[in-house]
């Protein structure tokens, strides 16, 4: 079940990149929350490919079919089924492919586990899997915005060598879909465009990371143990393909710091206790204090680039391999929305679980 | 459920740290294997308070009860629940804690979640949960290394500034515990004591970074989507208490380099597949390829201090707090089996899940 | 997650009675088995409406589209999702009952659960949902097959008063099939189809029972406490629409025996353990042991009936009720291949869970 | 997993027969829920052996021990772990058990299952397991009447071939716990008295029937599809050791039944939607509907009698066997008690699950 997200707000994710279509099931969303195709496909065209200079060249309108689930734009309590037809899947390009294991690719490692593979464009391993998530996201961002005004927010803040200084309390969606690297830095964002051009053109690819905020979660949301919130939205984003780490809070930086420096003093604003710092990154003890959570996600360089690398036929016999195809130099501006998805769905699932599941906050409902 | 952890090798863990015990339900460990309470024990003894000057003082034998599941030190297939009973609970000393909220603990936040809360030392939120996990972690420990050998290592790597250079390849468990420190650089180990000392001194604490590896698990284990080895081991560790950012393979460094860098070429050894480095950190879409795992995780200075605090007592009036009571300055050293014991428990739950579920390899077994 | 089910072998189903499709999300499938759209047809087509004067006459091709999962007619161990378009939808045939709640339909309840529903055909509690459970049990028929040459069959042996005496062990598909009661007693089936010819020009509807067994599983296939083998079956088979009543083996007459008549006395048949009587349906302790499985399930008569019936509209006014469109006067013949396919998915959990789980066995594998 | 029960108000249940204990540990109940070990104490003495003449004569105080999660009486929202040592355990009368398959046991399948098993007393298949049960039922009965007066009750109404005509809407619990049967008709209990007597003497043993109900949920507690209510109460009931069939509402009655018998007609009373009849036993369409909820269960005869019997020793050779050692002759009274904890815990769970995932009521929460 490892394609399975989410316990009471579930996720059930399928499709190959270069299959009959992708899709998604929802199972768990509370019935009467309005919502149409043109919020959920709001969302997909941020991820979609072929947005510009910067992205794959792969067009794909990613145009999100309705199954199930929605009637009169009103959630039925049922399973929503959200379903993505490939359109551009130019298989052929790929059918070299069959005979050999890209390096850095999961063509080894598929085949190793299931003995069979489907080669076309990486099937089931290729970042196209993650269409789904952006459509369920949407669902799961109109749920906790309907439900507490809870906002999401991801952005660039590095590629490569060029680093943003962010401040997380003063980004904006404005800000940050004002260029098409979606780094709330405009200057930063210019050389990292050049950069992302430069890698392009040498027929490379580029790492990078991008930083992450949510608003307006208020304070006793989360679980101790196995499921803290911080480790439930570190799971929720390690899951995507090139993801390579996760900080919450002060993060790594944690690690040089005495807990003089790193403990949050609390104290009062508009009678309401407030922390005088935000170290923790608004979880402690895996529960939201009710402050901004915040943190960030390191990715990897696409594996895809054009320079001549050495691997394996599939009969174990070393060759010189060099992808043509399609790809992106850099993943970092379409993972911002993937990034809001999966932290929507984690808090959408959250307050499905465990928000009200205490007696003195039942007692008022019953 | 968050005190659960595993799907088909699944732990279930419970207790306060000054309740009447503590202790761990394990199922879905299969019948046959062979294993005693002295071999858990062992373990247990790695991560026990009082082990020396620098750690907390609280005196606990953490002994292991086995009340079920195991017949003849043998495994019987049911549940096996393994049991501690708290002692050297002093629990006046933090009777004064029961009006007032921590800075940086979650008093503040288990209160919002429920309502109420166990005060004394930090209830379920106490790092004493986490003698449950080396526990359940040991039995782990045993099962993975019958069943294929396969084996798993932490190490301290930094302490506050102090910081080792450790090549994940080279390390021994024997070196790791040839100091009080648990580094496998004996020089570096020596400064990092004399400055858990001085903070202590103090009356301070410090934070710092654990590696890991696991090693002989073989191409093909693991998952894609949501549940790859990866993230699982990330979530995995993230729930560790003071955990505040994980590393897997080329990790954060990953996001400085291009494709051509941090691509893994792939060559021949023996015939066999291997990848000419190492940046992925033995995992490629979430499965196994057969080379050493390797990560780190950075954990955060323990929150209890000596210094003064500014804080709020339960009437939301601010108040001076100065900690008392026992605590570790540092607990990067008694971390580090419990990062193997998560670790362990991984990849139990793994070779219980995914391992065998391919119909090539039924093929043999029916 | 009301419409999910099973662990490791595990189906996500959606879609309403008249939306725009229904489907199935099956994730756990290994891969490698050998399987194409047809086989799959072949068990929907025994479900499907329109069969004959003795079903509903709502004509649905039911068609399967396999959108991911299988590629060259071969399982890619990624999610198999298979979706069908609804055709004969005449949801104006319904129209009017947006305005009240039909008797012994779920109308009022889901009114009470949702505070919304899709009153078209029943929506999400239309029997139609059965198709998306067949498409899976087909693949879980294949798959259990393949691995064991394990087999399940169900029958009809009862509607309303018409009883067939059947004796588990002699039925065969061959003689299920012969009928369109799906009767292995040809004389008993063709006065149950009188019977429920006469029931339909009365306008009514009728009940019955439906027998099933399962063969070839091998002793050892189960689990104790809550996941007997035997309570995962009866939870399948009372998870069907109509379902009212579930008995193992001797089942309620199980109710009348001393021990020395229930127990089964233990022997040996070509060296080999066998029971000289089976009473306890080949599942013993929540194991199987290695003989026949078997037992029966009552299905209650279809709600819609042509009858005037009291009820309320949606402002809780009486009014008359008079229930037009299409409908099974009997749904017994049709429930056939849903009881199969929902034994098939719990046997493919099962060994996809259970089977494999003991390291006396994966000592073999690894 | 199979010693896991429930989904959000879940227990983990572990111990054998004759080991050191038993017990479960809850997670997922809610914090504020006022409960002490006497309230559970009382449940569990109901179901402890030694009562009576009528049950076996091994004396177990089944004393409970609060190992966690109840703090001053009050549940902390943490883990409830609850054990249970094994006092009066006489395993030598069980050690030629070692050598032989008991008829009707699970001395076969546990061995087929897991190669290895604890001969003594049954381990984990002796019903002593289901002391846990009953312990954490009571925890659920607390929670269940404090949130919403719901109440559950379980009664004795057949045993042999004595039968008593019991009407669910007449029965208390003052009636049942009247005799040593728990069966609500005094006239018919003292026949049962007489009945099991007899069938002790005879060194035999007898099956019987069980009725419950469950009053005061309200309508709108349950889900569609495959966690129906019904299907929930099913599982749960199924999983009780001797259980060998369930019925709902009309149950297997509804097998003769035509539609307009079988159809609740709905009307009104104080202005409150309410069926006419009961047919349904309160649940349509999976959910509740605010009609009181009822059913029944069928318990085998107790495997144990001390007649001779044909079966197998270890090496698979044909032996006479005569059981020794401590039994029921009717398992009917002491599972009354057990009947009602199964159904606490999966309202529990439903309420936990359920009842609150929809966003017309969450509204009024947040």
């Amino acid at each position: 079940m490892s394609n399975i997200f989410g316990k009471n707000f579930c996720i059930s994710t399928f499709g190959e990149s270069h299959g009959d279509g992708l899709g998604v099931v929802i199972d768990g969303c509370p019935a009467g929350l309005k919502i149409d195709a043109a919020f959920i496909q709001k969302e997909l065209d941020r991820r979609k490919p072929g947005q510009s200079k910067l992205t794959t060249s792969r067009k794909e309108a990613d145009e999100v079919q309705i199954l199930s689930g929605i009637f009169n734009e009103t959630t039925l309590g049922s399973p929503i089924a959200l379903i993505f037809r490939n359109k551009d899947a130019r298989s052929k390009a790929y059918s070299k492919l069959k005979t050999l294991f890209r390096p850095s690719h999961a063509d080894f490692t598929y085949q190793a586990r299931y003995g069979v593979r489907d080669w076309r464009g990486g099937g089931r391993a290729s970042n196209r899997e993650t269409v789904a998530r952006v459509a369920a996201g949407a669902v799961a961002k109109k749920l906790i915005y309907e439900l507490c005004q809870i906002e999401t927010l991801a952005w660039v803040e590095q590629v490569g060598k060029i680093e943003a200084q962010i401040d997380p309390d003063k980004v904006s969606l404005k800000k940050i879909e004002a260029n098409l690297i979606r780094c709330p830095d405009k200057k930063k964002a210019a050389l990292m465009e050049e950069e992302i051009k430069q890698i392009k053109k040498e027929g490379d690819s580029i790492g990078g990371r991008i930083g992450f905020r949510i608003n307006n979660l208020g304070a006793g949301v989360g679980a101790p143990v196995f499921k803290k919130l911080s480790t439930d939205i570190g799971q929720a984003l390690l899951s995507i393909g090139a993801c390579r780490s996760f900080e919450i809070g002060a993060g790594a930086t944690a690690s040089f710091m005495k807990g003089s420096q790193h403990n949050d003093a609390i104290g009062l604003k508009n009678q309401t206790p407030k922390t005088q710092s935000n170290k923790a990154g608004g979880i402690v003890g895996g529960i939201s204090n009710g402050e901004m959570i915040y943190g960030k996600v390191v990715f990897k360089p696409t594996a895809t680039i054009s320079k001549k690398q050495e691997t394996l036929d599939k009969n174990f016999k070393p060759i010189i391999f060099k992808a043509q195809g399609r790809h992106d130099p850099c993943v970092l501006p379409r993972a911002v929305p993937i990034v809001e998805a999966m932290l929507n769905l984690v808090i959408a699932d959250q307050l499905m679980s465990y928000a009200l599941a205490d007696i003195h906050r039942l007692k008022k409902v019953f």
